[in-house]
């Protein structure tokens, strides 16, 4: 067993969907894959997600107990211009400091408003309201900037805003190692392959063997995922996963 | 204020969606959505949902902590047949309850099995693994069952199996009263409808009103959506906020 793999340390990050829009089922959300995959790119790990409403003890409550669980937490949603943007006032109160305009977000956002002929005393103006002493994230979309304050990252929920936002917060995360994966595709059953694979994973206790049956038109197959950060070992335990498929007679699919 | 409606009960709920593969970004959640719809068509409130890793400690506190503060509890993953479908036993676990074959699971799967020519000693019957003293959940799709515990309902992650036995589940539930929407969309920013939009929302405190930026083609729109239970005065606050728009010389679109 490879001890420095186990030891090595794993940088850990949640996110927040914050919006009562989520849970009504009015909106697919389509934030997390891209936070966990653009996180995945450079080291960081993504261990829990919570989709929770637009209320402001439950949104104190949870950001107080997830970013003293992981190494980053970030949020999407509720930092727009309506009522019912409630995500920053309810951080300031989180992390117990003042709600106040914050001068460079004001800035940006009065320059945008006038070159729009917007009244800068629109409404609209309440987006660079913020906690005290964070620290800005560009938003090339819209303007209206997200924040850094200690380990969370306040994004907007709007996707496109958030991809643009997300790149902007990438550079200021210290990843750790990079998790890398290789994915085995079969047309055999998960009933078929479990005994085999069981024993694979029993002996790469430092990977992450996923079984995910599918269908493929009308046609079964199962995708074999291994995952970790030893390249080496990934290749290996592939290669007995491809030998276990042709052993039992099953025919390896493109993936 | 409608002291009645803000007294009424409300039937809360809550999801755990269960698995690596939504963390890591290989997979695209589509559960949470069709859930949060099909418990509102029975009264049923999303409050919360949560997307964790297939680590038997996570998924025993989660649903420890979960199944207390809400009136229904529903699992989707960890169901299968492999080494990485731990959800069951984990329930076993945090409920405190042995872990056995149960027989009416195990007599239609032998039954599924016979019919295909698997072995009755397949690793698959390891789906018939579950808590004690649990209510079996029909699955039409695949004949695994799902099962309810108390006020926990397991589900498959697989969409299509999962869709199922959300249909199997509803008739198992005891709802609130239902909650209805209608949603007024126009062309003016967010910016420009905030301030009415907040005072209709402070005189219609027993309703929810969201405000939902988006785009139609290159062009932009703003989704108000009014949610409630009483329908009259849904109807009444839509009329208010026409009636917004079109003072602010917006313009009403088709939804």
């Amino acid at each position: 067993m490879d001890l420095q793999a186990h030891e090595e340390r794993v940088v850990t990050a949640a996110v927040v969907l914050i919006g009562n829009e989520l849970l009504s089922g009015r909106t697919q959300d389509v934030n997390l894959q891209v936070i966990a995959q653009r996180l995945n790119s450079v080291g960081v790990r993504l261990v829990e997600a919570r989709v929770i409403a637009d209320v402001e003890s439950t949104i104190i409550e949870t950001i107080n107990t997830l970013r003293q669980q992981v190494d980053y937490l970030f949020t999407t949603g509720g930092i727009g211009p309506t009522h019912d943007d409630i995500t920053s006032a309810s951080i300031a109160k989180a992390f117990g400091r003042p709600f106040l305009r914050h001068p460079e977000a004001e800035r940006r956002l009065t320059a945008y408003f006038e070159q729009r002929g917007v009244d800068a005393n629109s409404p609209s103006m309440r987006m660079a309201d913020m906690p005290d002493g964070v620290t800005l994230i560009d938003n090339p979309v819209s303007v209206a900037p997200g924040y850094q304050i200690d380990n969370v990252f306040v994004m907007a929920g709007v996707p496109a805003i958030m991809q643009a936002m997300i790149e902007n917060v990438l550079p200021m995360l210290q990843g750790g190692k990079l998790v890398h994966s290789e994915t085995v595709v079969c047309d055999l059953t998960e009933g078929k392959v479990a005994t085999g694979l069981a024993n694979i994973q029993a002996r790469y206790l430092e990977l992450d063997i996923g079984s995910y049956p599918g269908r493929s038109g009308r046609a079964y197959r199962v995708a074999l995922v291994i995952r970790g950060t030893d390249q080496d070992k990934i290749a290996a335990a592939a290669e007995e996963i491809r030998g276990l498929v042709t052993s039992l007679s099953g025919t390896l699919l493109a993936e």
